[in-house]
């Protein structure tokens, strides 16, 4: 391991972590909050701290190993960093609460400890939700954006960090794919505050929803979540959260001005199909027990939406929801949305090739000589993919049930222990029963906390990672 | 596909079922119960219809597609007709239900849609736990051992309906293989008899223990399971359900002697090893909330020993457990038993590749250039065996997902719907709530008792066949 290009990346990270720090400050000003000096007063320790760390590494190689690290230590670091204001500003009562928080926010999990959103500062909403927009592209790609690139290598950084099966160079140059991302990202961002505005929503408000919508995170500046807002803004925001649950592929390839290609991607038309049928199914089953048609429609849309994109808003209590609605939500949750994008869970590009190695295999149990491939967007899905998706699913499944059973020690009903954990590994926010969308996870135990906190930061960054923090191998020396 | 050959093992499978239909018949005659008559009918049908039928192929070619379908059909005959005489007798109230409960004990599921057991008559009590014997080993494992062989191709049998990720062949001769299998199996089961017999239990009892036993089956004859009989009879059970969950090939081992390859069987020493971690873990838990240390841990060894072989029986509600021990109990419920054994679940066999399988991966992430191979037993697992290993995790979460939304159309409460999904695709019988230790299946509506049949249906028969039935390519002429 090469440690001093670990150390130079992480002092990076700090130094990132400064400037943003900056931007919550700023909003104190406004506001007149004197939480606005623990914010300048962590950044600027940041800023010293990372500048002093930041001098080049004179071996500069880098590996597979390097790189998850990096990633890993990376997200830890900004967590500690983060919780810092939130505990220092005794808006929550633990420094652990306070870790929870800000994991759940870089991680666009959306948890949340806190009794009462509406106790935070505004500069603490704010840091909130832009840890939301911050961790939801991705805080080494943005590093790639804007460093200039240390080595050849920062392939695995986008490997370790973006949500998917397979990263797809957009452009020879990563760094170049990385500022591309970033641009689109912002551009989406700012033409839903724009709409959001347009609507009657000041304008503190519509930076902090689309800060959370654009990372798929779903921190709210209400306890109601988008609930006392209109139907028109609770439209925008539908129709954006599932705009950003798209693989960012497909919006590079309409800039390129590609669009048939952007509009037969097919892991994009089965994330529509799969969300129309979901939305269909829930909207019928609501209709039968009562309500109106249209109405239902529209909350199906908002909350089918907020959970397959894996944000966490809510505009009613979907506990109270018929047991095949709610079923229909949990599959929801499992699925996730495209790789590539900002939203968690397994990813429906996952979910495409699971299924298609199923009926190739059927296929191949009827015809034992017939070789049939595993055929994703009209290419063969290498052999390598295949595995590592597996894998991934094994792992996913591991860790769930490994937490669950620590969890489980809180002796909580089955249905908030089981959702604690599907809602932070999967980063959408609100589970069932307890931890459902009026509910909090205030009242777990430390120990279960600390579990929430690792399938978070596991579910963000599609668990190697992470797991390679506990093999003592990864840390010797070469 | 070859349709006389599969017509001519259908018409064996018939016979055999009419010779099975006779000993509910004898049973009758000792307690004088009308119900013989309806035994005899079936029984006397069928071994005219199979003898009708059972002409001999001329063409006897059978290949993969053949095996699986003959295996599936097989199950889906035997099923129809063993429910024939609950119905005629009036035992159970419908059609529906009196299939419900034979899939459920040839599938050695143990679940029930009777009210009351105690309103059985003797005969269909025996016919009940006499499912659980003949479905645990396999029904046409039983024809390869009597029959002589049709064609060299047998070998599609045993890997269809033998339970685990690959089939050991034991002996070179597939049908030296089944007739080993069915000797150990019986006498087994003979010494169990034994074993209830000295501990007070009548004959009837006895018979009907042992058959529920050894297949993992779980039907008893009375309404408290096992619960009602003395402690060392519930011990004797204990270590027989554990018996009955060991790979078959650690008995053939040391049926030849060779003591030390079967006590270092992989799988075998991990299966009693989760075993053991699991009850103690209960115990600690139990005994932290109340109770006598060694109660509790003859509690758990019961109770853990039953939901691990997929058996089923219990001797107490352990939905009054803390949530830890129920968790708990929920993860043995998806590992199972051993491969090559009676027991259900996904197999220990199959966990540990799973795990292997990440712990490899992870290894490959930290030095990219090291090829590592997954080793089992000592030996390399064969890249097909992983790969199927793989999908039938996927299918079976897939069946698993699909089967609990459409039985939350019932609208029961989250535990008893994904318990009772759980319970049948595992073969295990109870699960949590209302179709807990205490519960049963009567309340389903048809359409959820049709899924849950399928589920035990693909359980028992790992899937794939099952599957199959769906595909239209299967049935096509080649």
């Amino acid at each position: 391991m090469n440690r001093s290009v670990i150390r130079y990346m992480l002092a990076k990270v700090i130094l990132l972590t400064g400037v943003c720090m900056l931007f919550p400050s700023i909003v104190s000003l406004f506001y007149k909050e004197s939480i606005g000096g623990i914010y300048l007063a962590c950044s600027i320790i940041c800023l010293v701290v990372g500048q002093l760390l930041s001098f080049k590494p004179k071996n500069t190689s880098f590996y597979a190993r390097e790189g998850f690290l990096v990633v890993s230590l990376s997200w830890i670091v900004i967590s500690i960093i983060g919780a810092f204001p939130f505990y220092l500003g005794k808006e929550l009562p633990t420094f652990t609460d306070s870790l929870f928080e800000i994991i759940s926010g870089f991680t666009t999990t959306g948890a949340s400890v806190a009794l009462n959103v509406e106790d935070f500062s505004h500069a603490s909403l704010f840091w909130r939700t832009f840890s939301h927009w911050f961790g939801g592209m991705g805080v080494l790609v943005f590093l790639l954006a804007i460093l200039p690139s240390t080595s050849g290598q920062t392939m695995y950084f986008m490997k370790a960090e973006s949500p998917g099966p397979s990263v797809g160079k957009l452009v020879p140059k990563m760094q170049s794919t990385a500022k591309y991302l970033y641009s689109i990202y912002a551009g989406l961002t700012a033409l839903e505050i724009v709409f959001l505005l347009f609507g009657g929503m000041g304008v503190f408000d519509a930076i902090c929803t689309a800060f959370g919508t654009a990372g798929t995170g779903g921190f709210g500046n209400y306890s109601s979540s988008i609930g006392g807002f209109n139907t028109y803004i609770q439209i925008i925001v539908t129709i954006f959260m599932m705009l950003f649950g798209v693989n960012f592929n497909a919006y590079f390839l309409i800039v390129m001005k590609r669009f048939k290609d952007a509009v037969f991607m097919e892991e994009v038309r089965w994330y529509f199909g799969i969300y129309a049928s979901a939305v269909l199914a829930i909207t019928l089953n609501l209709t039968l027990v009562g309500g109106n048609f249209l109405t239902n429609l529209q909350q199906a849309a908002f909350q089918g939406a907020s959970i397959m994109t894996t944000t966490g808003f809510s505009t009613l209590d979907f506990n109270l929801w018929p047991h095949f609605s709610k079923v229909i939500m949990i599959m929801l949750m499992f699925i996730g949305a495209c790789a590539g994008s900002t939203g968690g869970g397994i990813k429906v590009s996952r979910i495409l090739i699971y299924l298609k190695t199923v009926y190739k295999e059927l296929q191949h149990l009827i015809s034992p000589r017939n070789i049939k491939i595993v055929m994703v967007e009209n290419k063969p899905v290498d052999h390598d993919v295949v595995r590592s998706v597996n894998i991934f699913l094994i792992a996913y499944l591991a860790i769930f049930a490994g937490s669950v059973a620590i969890v489980s020690l809180d002796n909580f009903d089955a249905s908030t222990t089981f959702s604690s954990v599907a809602a932070t590994l999967n980063n959408i926010g609100p589970g069932l029963n307890l931890v459902g969308p009026m509910g909090n996870f205030s009242m777990f135990s430390h120990l279960s906390k600390y579990v929430l906190m690792f399938d978070m930061l596991a579910g963000r960054l599609e668990i190697f990672p992470m797991l390679l923090l506990f093999m003592p191998k990864a840390w010797t020396s070469r």
